[in-house]
Parts: C-alpha cells; structure tokens; sequence
C-alpha cells in the first residue's frame, strides 16, 4: 500500500527473475565437446527476453547484446543454470544481466562461466517504442501525484 | 555437523530443485496454437531428469512416468516455467514431481496447468541399480553409527 | 452394406492404425548412448495423436497419459518401430495404445521395449468437446434405427 | 526349408517395408503453406535408409537419388505416409522406392504424391563395398550347391 | 543501357548465385560419422530455391530434383559449402545447379562432392504458374520492341 | 614468390572470406513475425568461426563477442547474408567482422542490418592458446630470415 513508483519497480524486478537450467549432452557441443558460443548466445537472448517480458508484460525487442566473454569452455556432461535479473529500467528500455553457471552432472557446486548483459525495448501494435512499464503502473503513477 | 542423514536428504531435496522457463512461440505449437501435449512431456523429463542428477550425482536414467492430465490448454504467446522436486528417495530411485505452469506474456499471474511424477533410477558403470546417494554421503552413513 | 455402428467402428480402429519407424542416431540419445526417455514420450504421443486424428477426422488434442514404463534402455545404433492402435472409443474420447519395438540395425528380430496409452478428446471450433465420430458416422447411425 | 536363394531374397524384400508417418504442422511447411521439397527429399532418405538397412543388416551408404517429381504441394494440416520398398538387389547395391501419400487430416482418403528411387550400397569396416546380403544368408548360399 | 532481355538475364544469373557454408559437426552426421544423404539433399534445395527466388522475385516451389550421385561421404570435421548458380530460365521454370564442395576443417584447398539441378517454377496467388521474369523486367520488354 | 609474411597473411584473409545465406521462414521469427536476437547472435557465431577456422586451420574457440546492435528487425519473408571476414590476426587470436544483409525476396536490393565482431584463440591439444597461423606459414616464416 502507498508503494512509490521506485519500490513497485524494485519489486518487478525481483519478481521477473527467469531461471533456465539445461544439460549439456553430446549434440549440443562441437568437436571440441565444448558448448558452442553461438548456442550460449542464443540461450542467452532467450531467458534475458522472458525476463523483460516479465518486468513489462508488452512486446519486447532486443536492440543490442553488450561485450560479452566466454572464459570457460563448458564442456559435455555439464548442468549449466542461466539466470536473468533486470538491472536497469528506462523509460522505453531494459537491460537485463544473465549469468550462466555451469555444474559438473556428477560432483556438487557450481561455478559462474559466463555474464552477458542485453538491451531490450517495449514496442506498441505499429512498431514505435512505448513505456516499458505495465499499463496498470502507468495509471498507478497518475494516482500518487 | 552431527546431521542425521534424513537431514542431509532433506536439505538435498531443497538443493536439487530445478526451473526451467520457457517462451510459447508458434513453432511449438500445433495447427491449434497449442503446446503439444509430447512436447510438454519431453520438456518434463528433462528438468526432473536434472533434478534426480542434481540429487544424486550419478548416471541417471528415466524408469517410468505417472499418469499426467493435460487439463489446460497452453496456448502461443504464453510463458511457462517447469519446476521440479525430488518427492521420494529409495535406495536406489528417485521420484521427482514436476509442476509446470502457465502465465500469459502480456498480464501478470500464473497457473498450475500440468503435474506429473517421474521416477528414475541410478545406474552404475555396467548400467546395473546402485545407490542414489553420493558416494560422499554413504561414506558419511558409515561414521553416524 | 447394413453394417451396425460397431463393425464400422471396428473397421475404422482397424484402418487408423499407425506406423512410424526411426532410426536411432547419436544425436538422439543420452551421454549413455541412450534415446531420452522424454523423446520416447514426444514420439509415442505424435504417433498416438496422428491414429485418434485418422479414427475422428475431427480436431484432437491429448488429455492425458497413463503410467508409462521404459523398461528396456533403447541403445543407438538401434531401429524403432511405433505402432499406435485405437483401443477404446467413448462419446467424445479415445484411447490409444502405442507400441514401441526395437530392433538391431545389424541383427534380424525385435523386441517390444515401451507401451502407453494416451487418451484424447475430440473438440470442435469452440474448443468444446465433441462427438469423436466422423460427421457422416452420425447420419449413418440415424439411418439405422 | 529348401527355400532358394531367390525365395529368400523376396521374403526379405516384404519384411523389409519400412513406414513413417507424420502430420504436417507449421513448422515444417514454408511461407506458402506447403511442405519443403527438401524436407521431403530427407524424410524420403531416412525411411528408404531404414528399409535398405533391415534387408541388409550391413553398414549401408545413400549413394544416389534418382529424378524425383513433386507434383502435389503437400499443405499444412496434412498428414503423410512414406512407404519405402527394397525393389532391386545387386551385389553390393540396393534400389528402394519410396511413395509418399498424403491425406487430409479432416477427411477419409489419400492419394499418392510423390514417388523416388534412392540407392544405397553396403561397407565393410573399410568403407569398400561388400555384399548387401546378410552373412547368414551367404553361408546358406554355400550350402544350396 | 539499350540492354536486351538477354544481357538483362545474364546479369540477373550472376547476381543471383547463393553460397551457404557450414561446418559439419558430430550432430550432422549418421553413425560412420559421414553427412546424411537426405540433409545433403536439403540444404541444397534451400540453397538452390534461394537463387531461384533472387533471379525471379516470384513465389517460388520445387518442382523436380535431377538425379544426384554422392560419390564421396562427407567427414565429420569438414566445412561444406554450397554454390548455386541458376542455368536454365524458361516462361515460368528456372533450372538451379547445386555444387557442394568439401574442405577438411585443419588443411586447405577443397574438392566438389555432390553436384545437383533443382527445377522450380514460379506461382501466382491461386497457385498457377506464372512468368519467372520479375514484372519490371516484363515491362522491360515491352519497352524493346 | 618470395612474398613477405604479411603479404601472405592479406592473401589468406581474403581466402578466409565466408558467406551464409538462410531464408526467414516463419518458424525461425517469434510472435512478432521478427527474427530472434539470439538466432542470429548463433548464426553470426557459426559462420565467424568457419572465416577463423579457414585462416588458421587450427582447433578454433570463440573468446568474446564485441557489442552489437539490432537496428533493424528482420521480418519473415526475408532472405538474409551473412558474410564474415577476418579483420585482426594476432599470434593466438583473430577477430572476424560479420555484416548480416537483408533483403526482401520479392523485390531487388539489401540493406546491411547487423554488424557484429567475434574473437576466437586457437588451442592445441592441451587446449592452450597456440599460433593462429598454419603450420607451414610458421616454417615459411624461418626460411624467410
């Protein structure tokens, strides 16, 4: 109740964290039987899109993938966990961070392998970037002032 | 220190829960812009395939599944997240719940539309049953008498 | 001519019987050269989906899965047969149950490694359950009386 | 008993029959709504494989398909059935054909669209040509002198 | 300029040649660690239907394949590449070769292992065949008498 | 003859040049009828590694992706090229720019639409970093003094 704007936002994000946890069998690794980083890239896209749909609940875009390092090969018969956090909500915009973990199949612990942040932007029905906030939030917004 | 191994196993249920979260996009759909039923069910084993490894650190290999009821119809343009549980531990199998529910991309809040229990088994080098526990752990079990 | 509605049934079971073979390469199986037991699931469900289709002629979608055991790991290197045969037909559902052999690439014979039933719901273009027999069934059935 | 070789080639031709079906769903169609000309031609190599495969019980290679008409575009919405036939045994070649009926999902009835020779030849373990027949087969050939 | 519909044909073959690389890794491959012949066959159909689709600018479809011999198995550990060139233009068909040429991935130079013509034809929306030429260039014609 | 290092390096990046062409079907766009980030972030991957591939004749891992940016959507309908060419060449690394083209397939022309830079280091069989340049340029290399 009586919530600011910024403490819904905090909460939205917390609550559009996305989780994909895959195995890495032989099919998805090249002849190294190592990940592929183009198939990294893609998994990534792909959790850091749910993430920004949650947070937004429009249509969404990606614009734009930051620098991102692949420092350790993750080979076959790993468990890798992408995990997807908003970090920065603009106006039309979001930027969401993913990190993935990878984790021996047949030994506890994990260790991170990879961070990559993507950019997104909320798009209405002719293509034209709009608020990346909910309706709801944007009439919420009208009430606190 | 001084945990009972119920504890243990408890606390590696909690450990070896797994999410994986995914985006309805209309290649994944059939000529009634719903998720096949085969389809969720291959995405089902698969998350609690990594559950039960998560648990038990072994070869794991998929016994049987329940019986499933696809109540809902999950449509296009949905997101849906599969989250599954290690229920049951035997000595040498593992049954893990899974729940998969269903939110639609564009308004907030989600459903429960499918759950279904799978059991494995841990297999050794000569694919014979063994253990399910880590080797660790039955190490442990010895020094607790 | 002057068949009851329960031979043409048994006819019709008879004539929706169907087969589908696969081959069972690499990128089909497990680290322990073994199909996924989630695949198995995929395939006996489009196979089961594609005999209540040809039984109905009407719009299917799968209710459920009963209990389904994999006894038998199917190794690659191997050929599987799936044959799914109507079983039961009620007013507006369907049973079918799907055999999977398998088979040596290199040897002669095969052995029946899976069975399931999945069950399915005719539906019309309200996504209302619907009789599963053919339109011109109907009028026949109100010519024999 | 006392069969020749010729009877037993022919027996072997029948057991050899090789089909797969499948429904015809977006995905695997193009922008005008019609299956693939190439995935046509792959699933016909994979079902005559098998076919060739089951006669021989050898390492078989495709090496050559014959001209192929696609005369019938194959909607979305179908469902078609691929029959492959061993029609001719060489010494170390087969020829399989394959027809391809098509049949609408909502409606009784097919008709055959599309028919393709595929040539396949057996290798020994040093890829070289070597009989198509089975070894058991060979040793029954020494005994029929 | 003053260019006659002849030149204006050859200039559009050479613009559309359609090159498509890839490297074949151990999912693209059967059990002798050779290339499927039918995802030969595909990739040059959709190499072959992209050339055909820049020289016309029509809807196009596959209408026949020639025979295809393949003569030399393509390792796992190769890069592929697909060169299509249209050679035959007629009122509403155009003929496409298909040249795949192989290179292992660790050494240079390449040498040509399949070749194969691909016959389309241009459609209209209800389907019937139509000219090939794009309409500017049918206008074109008129314009040279 | 007698061509210095760099000359040779100018020439084998010229040589290296690698082109893709895909056309966008729709079960490669998402619900926007738009081509995903992330596929093509795994296509630009996949043929940046076989321009590095092709330079070096080396094993070849992909180190980090540079940032990029999706300016343009790509809708369904469209055919695209990517062309890679390698544009740096250390002594374990390469980097390699991929420009992705667009055009429509009913109408003339392309426009640029994605450009992005991958770097990738060769490893030897201990996955260490080792000399991107071929073996025989590295004795050509001696002789050279």
């Amino acid at each position: 109740m009586a919530n600011t704007l910024e403490e819904i936002i905090e909460n939205r994000k917390a609550l559009s964290q996305t989780r994909v946890t895959k195995a890495i069998f032989p099919d998805r690794t090249n002849h190294h039987d190592t990940l592929f980083g183009g198939t990294a890239l893609q998994w990534m896209d792909e959790v850091s899109f749910i993430a920004a749909t949650r947070f937004s609940r429009q249509n969404i875009v990606t614009v734009s993938s930051d620098k991102i390092d692949f420092k350790h090969p993750v080979p076959a018969g790993s468990v890798v966990e992408l995990i997807a956090d908003v970090i920065e909500v603009g106006r039309t915009s979001i930027k969401v961070r993913v990190d993935m973990y990878v984790e021996d199949m047949y030994k506890d612990g994990c260790e991170k392998a990879i961070t990559g942040n993507f950019s997104f932007v909320a798009i209405d029905e002719n293509r034209k970037p709009t608020s990346v906030l909910p309706k709801d939030f944007l009439d919420l917004q009208d009430y606190e002032h």
